[in-house]
């Protein structure tokens, strides 16, 4: 390809609006062109990394045994009731305009997938016999987040691959789920991302789930890991070991203390002379049960279990008939309540209660709620495990304008009960002993670029998907799915990858594999030498580009440095006249010069010992 | 490939909602799964057809230096209204649900892409010296046909090449579009579909157009050509030879009829004893300006010129203050108004007046107008060239319940004025003579798959998207657009090639190349002969489907029929013990015996042969 003959259209400026590095170097490179918000074309050489990326990306899902299909963006919103996620997903689920009753209102734009492929299957997988299958497809996912991401990670329209296996039993979930795993950790190495595989928050479905990370400052996402890599978790959902059980001391008298218009931690710390970590938090919040899908089909579903591994909504759910299930939690006042966790623990979609819920409760303003007696009045008491290990410590005393001191677990509040929980519901911190016991937790930025979930029998049950088993009876297929962010995997690579002055692509999605630069294109020698250097390279496979712009050298060079292509080939007057060209590579600057055709053997050489070494 | 590894939900039963062959075919065949109406999923086997479509476009619009990126789905709505495109659309555009100045509002899924693509045009190409520059993209479009149409033609989505070609001047834009339609040629070609390019109806904005229709019974389409292939275009827009001068026959005296209740051309004949083609049909339209874009961001389209080569409107336009310009249209009573040419010749866009409009012009109730006197009171009259000829004619009287007979062009009503007009204004039919003067006109159904048109500078002028010239002159890109829908194509190619049994697939598009049918898959010898041919096909680069499937032979040989793979190499039991195997093609059955490696140079060399015939 020539460059005059493409269209590169590269920026000195940097974009005004882009923060993060990939933003910046996809803008100033010409691989991205902003649509509105959110939404945005790829240029023909950002297409070109993006089609390397679905290449790689085919060869590992064909390897582990998917089947690639095409599903269509227009769905039926019956399908996303009738799995739950519409409601899920709520105004992030992007929906057609359109005159009541017309067939624009049923329709929505798919986020992801499932619906479509579980219908499929549950179509035409019919037997045992027939599994297991994974089926799979690479295309534009819609998200109408309010506030999309950074750059192109996270935007409203993305490109993803969503693979989707369908088994007969747990024990072949399990080898999809590992092939699949595999599959990714293959296509990501190949990417040339260095990839954690960390432990996810678990989506309302997924019975287990791991997320790829890659670390880097622009990630949005927090990963909780030790040094020696045995934990790795998405630091929304880590865990920490135990906490050290209560230090021995004698428990001080509970004592009331005049704490006017101190309502946040910090001003009774300063009041009272204590700090944080001597703090309880009392968090009041008011929950749902937390969804199911909306409707079921046939009796399948009927039947569909309760939790798994969840803690039961226990026999005292609903006593509040007003404003739902009222939750109390504590965390100690120098940790942060992981609203998540306290879900999963509560089998509730919880939200912080109103003033008015609190001070009915609490008999309190606002800022002034304690634990005693909570147990009692609330549905439910959840205590953080660092709580629970706490002595003489201070808190809320219900009554506003009052704190108490020397308040001490088990002796004024309950740490048992039928409505009384002890359990892990803070966010980790930098520090936190890792839960394998191995050396304590460092929390870093992270890019998530894929994610393998372990869905079970919750899509089929919803969409009535089923197959006969060995016996002639009809069971749910047991599902995983697997997801790749295409764009995300183009930014991470090149937060990855880049130096000062541009890009550095990995050789296996690097738009062009060599980029041959004529410095003197006037000339009629350096043009022929080059022209003939660029048709032996294409003519034996290898990817690349001319640079034939009359321009001047530096503003060659800081282009060519600028776009990222691994291997140089600069043809210039001075070195052709000793009958010599340079090769040179992007990654070190490392250079050397050679004939012509040795310079292209040498290429050949390169281009195939990089791919080797990603592969 | 193996069939139990892989999808294909083959099927002995005809669906019920399919009209034509290419439908059924490619609901029994497995190739697609219906979502929602106008809305469907191509399952593994249809998307390896759509691959390798694709595949033939990308390699084609390489050759012809188009540069390939990838636009997103959602966009914004000024653009749309900006270009004047949303009004034309209309519901058709679909747009996203959303509160009132939500973004979602301003938000539509792009129909086409004409005005992402003129954006990045006119922000990356600066100089007359970057051009010609032709961008293309294989992605979904949005179409929210009221009744979107059989099968997968013109479905509400569906995948669509769209390329733009960028020129400084109308001599570019020349050489680019018959680049673009050289290369349109050679697609439909190699995928084996027999096209016509037809004079097209054209667009609003086009200057100039070509449709490729193949011909197909289950075309909605309909083409009038010449047997001699000296003319073909789109009967919507066809034209056909000067009618022969008017006979040379003595004029009758004008005759009032009392015709009561005869309001139809047929009643009135029955009447009158007349027959059609003695009858003057006058039809009476409304209408208001050509649109026009909305708004303009600059200079350059303030000066957009109007109409090329339309009539112009001319100074009566206007004449009625209510209700808009009143347009009265003549056309034989045996011939068929075309509304297209209508517009065209008016140089508006016209409704079909109410019957209020209609008696308030005539004076007389529907069904009894006539062209006496109407050249006065409407704002423009516009004859049929049929009409012109006509000598002692009948038509309405402008009277209620009356007609009259012995009626004359020039005589009874003018021939010429400022707001009168003589064009061709019907429809052709079957017999015409053709406008190239060589034969007569047959009017056949056919399938549009692709069609290439000359934009100009209209859309660039809306978009203020501009280059600079050799004088340092801003000016507008002079456009072209190219478009070819890969859905069409395929259901062309299963319409063109298919017979009672199922699918023939050209060796360019069909999903596999060449099938390898197990007949006794449990036969241990049976099953390894077979798995060695097909391993060693697919080393060769080959594409093999391996039938591997336990089931009766006359099943398995039903389904090969159906799905249609060109080549078939059968290994049984009974030819294996002769040490042979069977090699057959699907087109015409003819078959051979070979020894397996015989079998598979001779596969080798018929795909290459067959391909190259394509090409």
């Amino acid at each position: 390809m020539r460059w005059r003959e493409f269209l590169i259209p590269t920026s000195k400026e940097t974009p005004k609006d882009a923060a993060v590095p990939s933003h910046v170097l996809m803008l100033r490179a010409g691989l991205i062109r902003p649509v509105m918000t959110g939404v945005h074309s790829y240029l023909p050489l950002g297409w070109r990394v993006l089609r390397k990326v679905e290449r790689v990306i085919r060869e590992e899902m064909e390897r582990a045994g998917a089947i690639e299909l095409h599903t269509a963006v227009l769905q039926p919103l019956a399908w996303w009731r009738q799995s739950g996620r519409a409601a899920e997903l709520r105004d992030a689920l992007l929906r057609l305009s359109g005159p009541p009753d017309d067939w624009r209102c049923q329709t929505v734009l798919g986020a992801s997938h499932v619906e479509v492929v579980t219908e499929i299957a549950g179509a035409y997988l019919r037997s045992y016999k027939q599994l297991p299958v994974c089926l799979y497809r690479i295309q534009s996912g819609f998200h109408g987040e309010e506030r999309p991401r950074r750059g192109v990670l996270c935007p409203r329209e993305s490109l993803a691959t969503e693979a989707y296996s369908f088994d007969a039993n747990e024990a072949g979930l399990d080898e999809s789920c590992q092939r699949m795993h595999d599959a990714y950790g293959r296509i990501f190495r190949r990417c040339g991302l260095p990839c954690l595989a960390c432990e996810a928050e678990r989506a309302p479905d997924a019975i287990a789930a791991h997320e790829f990370m890659m670390l880097a400052e622009a990630g949005e996402d927090r990963v909780a890991l030790t040094d020696n890599g045995d934990y790795a978790a998405n630091a929304k959902w880590a865990g920490s070991a135990e906490p050290p059980p209560a230090a021995n001391v004698p428990l001080e008298p509970l004592k009331e203390v005049h704490t006017p218009g101190c309502g946040r931690v910090e001003d009774v710390c300063d009041f009272m002379g204590t700090t944080p970590a001597q703090m309880i938090k009392t968090l009041i919040y008011v929950g749902t049960e937390a969804r199911r899908h909306e409707g079921t089909k046939g009796n399948v579903a009927a039947g569909a279990p309760a939790g798994r591994g969840e803690v039961a909504a226990g026999p005292r759910t609903g006593r509040s008939a007003r404003g739902g299930i009222r939750v109390v939690s504590l965390v100690r006042g120098d940790h942060e309540l992981n609203e998540h966790k306290l879900n999963k623990v509560a089998g509730l979609t919880l939200e912080l209660a109103d003033p008015r819920t609190i001070e009915e409760l609490t008999g309190a303003h606002v800022g002034f709620a304690g634990p005693q007696g909570l147990a009692e009045k609330a549905d439910k008491l959840i205590i953080d495990r660092h709580v629970a290990a706490m002595r003489n410590a201070a808190s809320g005393a219900n009554q506003t304008d009052y704190h108490v001191m020397g308040i001490n677990p088990g002796r004024d509040f309950p740490l048992e009960g039928d409505n009384v929980f002890v359990a892990d519901i803070r966010n980790v911190v930098d520090g936190d002993p890792s839960p394998t016991g191995g050396g304590s937790l460092r929390i870093k930025p992270a890019i998530e670029v894929g994610r393998v979930a372990k869905l079970g029998t919750t899509c089929s049950e919803a969409a009535n998907a089923t197959f006969l088993d060995k016996q002639g009876q009809r069971q749910p297929f047991v599902m995983g799915c697997y997801t790749i962010n295409l764009d995300c995997v183009i930014a991470a690579a090149i937060e990855a990858h880049h130096d000062d002055n541009g890009i550095v692509w990995p050789m296996s999605i690097a738009p062009f594999q060599v980029l041959v630069l004529a410095l003197d294109p006037r000339d009629e020698q350096v043009m022929k030498t080059a022209s003939e250097i660029h048709d032996e390279l294409d003519a034996v496979g290898i990817e690349v580009l001319l640079d034939d712009r009359d321009e001047r050298a530096g503003f060659k060079f800081k282009d060519a440095d600028l776009i990222g292509i691994p291997l140089r080939i600069i043809v210039g007057k001075k070195s052709l006249a000793d009958g010599r060209v340079e090769l040179s590579h992007r990654r070190d600057g490392a250079k050397h010069t050679y004939e012509p055709t040795a310079a292209i053997r040498q290429v050949v050489k390169l281009v195939n010992e990089e791919l080797a070494r990603l592969s």
